[in-house]
């Protein structure tokens, strides 16, 4: 398996933030070809030791890392990637690599 | 359902952290009260439009944010969080969150 990470840092507005991702962002994503399963937190965040700059983690899954690279480029996979730049206003790291059972 | 995120940054040696992550500290981490699933990433991780800080990713499942606070500061929290210190040259960040579907 393998999984993209999506780490978006806290946005200007988080409310805002909430309301296009839960409405507009995650109908798009789900598009994505590929993709076995899609996971978000709720809520807000903990870090150990500090204060979290994150606001949200998106964990999306898919059959291999091609499959994620695969996707990555497909029209839905820019679709996807285009759409960020229309909420994720305190920036997203955005990894991805193989997974497995520890 | 809650994850804990660990996200391990570059190490000054990278193989003698596997070698420590997989050997020691997974055997330790996996005594967590309440852990149930534990995976991590395999091989290096891609970041779009950059080069990734990241050299691995653990996630670990628990029922509930108060079941990963309650394994935290747990005798086998306190000797998973001890052990940190002793491969995560490059430093870790540790977040923690509820998580549902997307």
């Amino acid at each position: 398996m393998a999984k993209v990470f999506a780490l978006y840092k806290t946005p200007a507005d988080p409310a805002a933030f909430d309301r296009y991702y839960r409405d507009v962002h995650v109908p798009i994503a789900k598009k994505l070809p590929g993709l076995r399963a899609y996971e978000v937190t709720r809520g807000s965040i903990g870090m150990l030791g500090g204060s979290s700059p994150y606001h949200l983690i998106a964990v999306l899954t898919f059959d291999s890392v091609n499959a994620v690279q695969a996707a990555l480029v497909s029209p839905e996979g820019q679709a996807t990637a285009a759409d960020i730049g229309n909420f994720a206003t305190g920036g997203v790291d955005i990894l991805f690599a193989e997974t497995g059972s520890a």
